[in-house]
């Protein structure tokens, strides 16, 4: 049982070596795909004055605000989301920058919640939007991304699948169907498999539809909508085509959502959702008091449904532990085996890592063998020991336990690199 | 003159694109520093127990506290430094990781203070700490540590020092001239220059010593510690020994420091310290109730003084400046020169993307022209011509207006790859 004095707040979380390796995983990933797609990172505060977030139509989040007062009388708030500051940072220097932008962030969001599995109080997202372009090919460049952000966890065909619609089409439903009150109709969509069926019935009775009705338009792939079509055929000429399915249940649940919205679910638990976006052509506007009027699409994926989904995910796993064991904290520990060599030990150490190989050794005396278990502990591949015969030193493997001799006249960093980059090295090749 | 509207809160600061490639030039500096010393990367809640905070010895930073009750009435604390944390998670976890640990940590901090050049109410902070390793050679890793980031972020040995000091120094002095309040005492010697001299003296004078005194111990080299000596001749021994200065007036303003201290100072301006640390023994113990009772010595540099430091200072400034064309937003951009290949541009570019190079588009229909400023526009090296007589493409260098043919059977990744590498591709060698 852990030390009450030692817990984080609920919902807070220590990240230890190994759970700050995985996050800087997910970190190294997210930022790959995004850059290998043109897009650019940008920060914001990590607290920003309460009335951006009380701006935002719906207001969603505000009870669940981590919300306080400054020593200067402030009324400020712990970011919930991006989308928010997204809008605060454009409103104010959107000529700085030409149109269309794609932009993406990674940082902690506050939200007080229950925590429980896959939900904290604090947790990291990654949010890519693209300002600026209002044609369909803006929402399969990001649906795109979604995917290639999943192929690059190492998710395959099996694991995953992007169910997307596009609220036009649930506008065409409620005109054809005299429903004015689109607000408060589209949200029992996006609950259809979670509110009773009795009291569903009910509620779509008071909308003068019915069930069937309902479930007959989901059904008909004709319901699909223009965009939905010129996303799909835009995925097919990427080759990426088979990722996407029309899903017409799929309305999200933000009240700001425009157009085309998209989840990406989990196959094997098809009810999970691991992310999601959509376009919201209005809100910039909305939230910028129209200083920045421009349409938007947007995703963002938060770190600790992801990971749970690559844990219990075989692929995945394997991509992260494969990643893990290609980044240990450490190459090549130095094992001190006379130690009146230790100042040719700090001048050699320096040597290696200035040449970029991470490298470790002890500061303090110890003898031979509680170095070797110090090397094995440290995750290095390989142990240089120093001894009296230096400035000859013993290169060994640490997993196949062979050895090599280093001579005066050997380089002494390329032997290494070769060794590192050889398959004796990296334990995954 | 800024929209007040669109404004972040007082001493917060947006990163629009180029301020986060600073930043992120810092967190990829810091952290490959760190990797090759055998560091290992841990973060902590951005919210804490404000508890955590009242218990450090001086409770020197308990006036600055961004401090709150949550939803569930808990007193909390936005973290203004990660030492507390650290003694928490260690308390929490020590059994499970072998010493001595060498961690480090990247992140925002908060404190509530005057905005300021060099000194926001966010800022982040790099930390090293060395925990479980009394010896000076502990010290000497750590300081080294900081030479290198500073080397590595293109600084030279004209551009800054270490000055360091051994608080054991010190108490040796007040020891020989009967001073018992040694916590009383070393402030004023951290703020030797500061203090108005009529003001000081009298201050010496309540001590019983003179400055005459102080200054005759100061200028005497003979002062160092047995630790200071050895930190000297490890430095030598990784040839860093240059950068390493004997400064007896470096005391270091916090309460918990036990043992070497250091600052690293700007050489052209020399009353400017950059980044600072020292050992302090007995702060774990404390902050942990005893959980943690290990010997530590750490090292901070905050984001918002380096990086200032860099802009003012040419060869740290060009490194940055090289770092960010190395990596630009954008390699490639792709020109659809005929509209019916735009199903032939998406394949291609998919190609390029999954390739890992960082590719660009436009996404809705402009004229050739207009998609060439665009291509300039986003940093792009290469510009890809896909026209009407595809499959053979043109790859247009952007600078120098070169022109290359893909044929049908050219490998079109590797031509990219090769101009990427070549000398007309990164604009600084």
């Amino acid at each position: 049982m852990a030390d009450q004095r030692f817990q984080s707040l609920p919902g807070f979380r220590d990240f230890t070596p190994r759970d700050c390796a995985i996050r800087n995983y997910l970190f190294t990933t997210w930022r790959q795909v995004a850059h290998r797609y043109g897009f650019t990172e940008y920060e914001a505060p990590i607290v920003e004055p309460t009335e951006l977030y009380l701006k935002k139509t719906g207001g969603e989040l505000t009870g669940q605000l981590f919300r306080f007062e400054d020593q200067g009388g402030r009324d400020i708030t712990l970011r919930p989301e991006l989308t928010a500051s997204l809008a605060r940072i454009v409103g104010a220097n959107q000529r700085d920058f030409p149109k269309p932008l794609k932009w993406f962030q990674i940082g902690p969001c506050f939200r007080y919640e229950k925590p429980q599995k896959g939900r904290g109080r604090e947790f990291i997202q990654f949010n890519a939007d693209i300002l600026g372009e209002a044609s369909s090919s803006a929402d399969a460049e990001l649906i795109s991304l979604a995917i290639d952000t999943m192929l690059a966890l190492g998710f395959k065909e099996d694991d995953f699948v992007i169910r997307a619609s596009d609220r036009e089409s649930w506008l065409g439903f409620c005109s054809a169907n005299q429903i004015s009150d689109t607000a408060g109709f589209l949200p029992l969509i996006d609950r259809l498999e979670k509110i009773k069926p009795e009291i569903l019935d009910k509620k779509l009775a008071e909308f003068g539809v019915t069930r069937e009705l309902v479930d007959a338009f989901i059904a008909n792939p004709e319901n699909a909508s223009a965009a939905f079509r010129e996303i799909q055929d835009n995925l097919n000429a990427r080759g990426l085509g088979q990722f996407l399915e029309l899903d017409l249940t799929i309305v999200r649940g933000l009240a700001y959502y425009t157009g085309a919205v998209f989840e990406i679910f989990d196959k094997k638990k098809s009810m999970r959702a691991v992310a999601g976006g959509g376009r919201y052509d209005g809100l910039l506007s909305t939230l910028s008091d129209g200083a920045a009027d421009l349409p938007a699409t947007g995703f963002a994926m938060g770190d600790m449904v992801i990971r749970n989904f690559i844990e219990e995910t075989p692929n995945a796993k394997m991509a992260m532990e494969a990643w893990m064991q290609r980044n240990p904290a450490c190459d090549v520990y130095i094992v001190v085996a006379d130690e009146s060599k230790r100042p040719d030990t700090l001048r050699i150490l320096s040597e290696l890592r200035n040449a970029g190989i991470h490298s470790d050794f002890s500061m303090s005396q110890l003898n031979v063998g509680k170095q070797f278990k110090k090397a094995e502990q440290s995750g290095a591949r390989l142990a240089l020991v120093i001894g009296s015969e230096f400035p000859e030193m013993q290169l060994k493997t640490l997993l196949f336990r062979t050895e090599e001799t280093i001579h005066p006249n050997t380089d002494l960093i390329e032997s290494i690199k070769k060794h590192l980059d050889s398959p004796d090295g990296p334990l995954i090749a």
